[in-house]
């Protein structure tokens, strides 16, 4: 094994852990970014300014994939017991054996409460798992996704095909290139729905977490739209929880809801969303009024994750959580 | 630094990582245990064969504490971001940051189920937590804890105030021994309640997942009484969950139920609960009867985690749990 070094540049410059890409022979015949080997050979370690102090790893059986695009590091590895692992700038994205949390939650928690969605647009999330989860939805007429980073979708085409199957839909249209723009080109009131399936605010997604473009997403959305963000974790990030939660509280004029679910692989192993509607028909999130049947023929996939009943949990907060923004909450009974 | 080796024990035969105790100089004036300086240097890593393929990590600012005791490795760490951690056989107990999660739902999930409960048994929770939260119920009145090994207690009071006041109050008996044999030393229907904090079932916990425990439980309960005991992860042991709830449905003759809740520093991110209740008044576990006044002026801190909301949401399951218990679970309506 050639000399090792930990990297945790994002503790110290305040950005996400790099991966560069060294000369090492990690696994004996490929070369291997630093991130992988420097912590414990074999194995990937998560480090980010993000969560500082902890790290979770995964052992590497082999890396697949390995690039710099114009936005990011793209990395892809099978790990021993979680599948396939997508990972962009030094973070998990999402692994096969647990992405059925995550993306049947950021999808169905605004599609089942919203009477016979029919546009829906996806921002990041060009893995296609958000797709997949989107065309289960029989009312759905139109899936517009917008990812800039076509390398995303190409990894994903390749290793990950439980999640790229999404694209196969004939409802759905991928546009490479910046969410926040092709919002600004959208014709006000186009979509029942828009779900924003974005990495964390440091990197390319930061824009995705001000308010420019939570106004953009409202214009885009029909009176009584909704919106779904990923919106970190209650555990680790509540300070930029409530600043989402008061910049939504501005912009959006319907309901304002938090919800979270559990993700084993993501840091403190939960991800929560931000869910808001525009002024209109009244939505109340916590009580879906779709029920998704897990029999439709037409998905390929039976649901894993998502029901009724966990729908209406996800808006359930521990009490450290509700202490911090309940009272910016904005239910509609 | 020394020369480290990594050790990874729990893949290779079975049963949890050792922390064996070398003569490196990992922090520059203690001798320290390898699993902290094996891995990262200056970090704690968990490894297990109950989660193989991953492992969580924490900086370590300051070993403060390490021995074996009769029964397993103890140790007590200063983290850089999750205040002071308990570790025993190499894997974390709990954490000043996220006890709260796990404490409270432990607790008054089978404590919020009953109409005043008087006498609670508590097995294993040598670190005090549970009691603490028992505490908070005002009818109350005896709290027995049977731990196996004193030094959790001693360690406990030193190190985690917090945790430990548990033991102050009045109506707590300590019993240092093993739980089984106290049990079975119990007159027949004495408690209202049996909460078991127990570690996993590899180690001195082993016979808390097997019925002649259960058996002893259900017989140390009166008609009604409930018990709560932890019940591993949906996400990486639903074969033993599977087995705890066809265990349980043989033993219990009321409700049998599963809960699960997020503690970030558990593998995979959850915890679940077994909740079952003997033949006798209806429990009906999903919907509490007692509401946790979080301004009780006894209690010295204020709840953190639990609530009525929270509660009901720990019955939930993600779709893939439903399939694999639901059949099995009992509930009372």
């Amino acid at each position: 094994m050639a000399e090792e070094k930990v990297i945790v540049s994002g503790e110290k410059n305040g950005s996400h852990s790099s991966c560069r890409f060294g000369d090492m022979e990690a696994d004996g015949n490929k070369k291997t970014p630093e991130c992988i080997s420097s912590v414990l050979p074999g194995w990937f370690s998560e480090f980010s300014s993000m969560w500082p102090g902890e790290a979770h790893s995964l052992k590497v059986e082999k890396i697949l994939f390995q690039d710099k695009s114009q936005y990011q590091d793209v990395m892809v590895f099978q790990s021993s017991t979680y599948g396939k692992v997508l990972v962009l700038d030094g973070v998990i994205q999402c692994t096969e054996r647990d992405e059925c949390a995550y993306q049947e939650m950021i999808t169905h928690l605004p599609l089942c409460s919203i009477p016979n969605p029919k546009k829906v647009l996806v921002i990041g999330g060009g893995d296609g798992g958000v797709l997949r989860e989107v065309a289960r939805h029989s009312s759905i007429e139109q899936i517009d996704i917008c990812e800039i980073d076509a390398m995303v979708v190409d990894v994903s085409k390749q290793f990950f095909p439980d999640m790229a199957v999404g694209y196969e839909d004939p409802r759905v249209k991928l546009h490479i290139g910046d969410g926040v723009a092709f919002l600004k080109a959208v014709p006000e009131g186009t979509y029942d729905a828009v779900i924003v399936d974005s990495s964390d605010p440091i990197g390319p997604a930061q824009e995705l977490f001000e308010k420019p473009f939570f106004e953009a997403v409202a214009k885009a959305l029909r009176p009584g739209g909704v919106v779904c963000t990923q919106a970190e974790s209650i555990w680790l990030h509540m300070h930029i929880i409530e600043d989402i939660v008061d910049v939504c509280r501005q912009v959006f004029k319907g309901s304002v809801n938090y919800a979270w679910t559990s993700v084993p692989t993501y840091p403190s192993g939960v991800i929560g969303f931000m869910l808001c509607s525009t002024e209109g028909p009244a939505v109340d999130f916590r009580h879906p009024v779709n029920i998704l049947d897990d029999c439709d023929g037409k998905a390929k996939q039976s649901l894993k994750f998502y029901n009724s009943d966990i729908h209406s949990a996800a808006f359930c907060l521990p009490t450290f959580a509700k202490r911090a923004i309940s009272a910016k909450i904005k239910h509609i009974n």
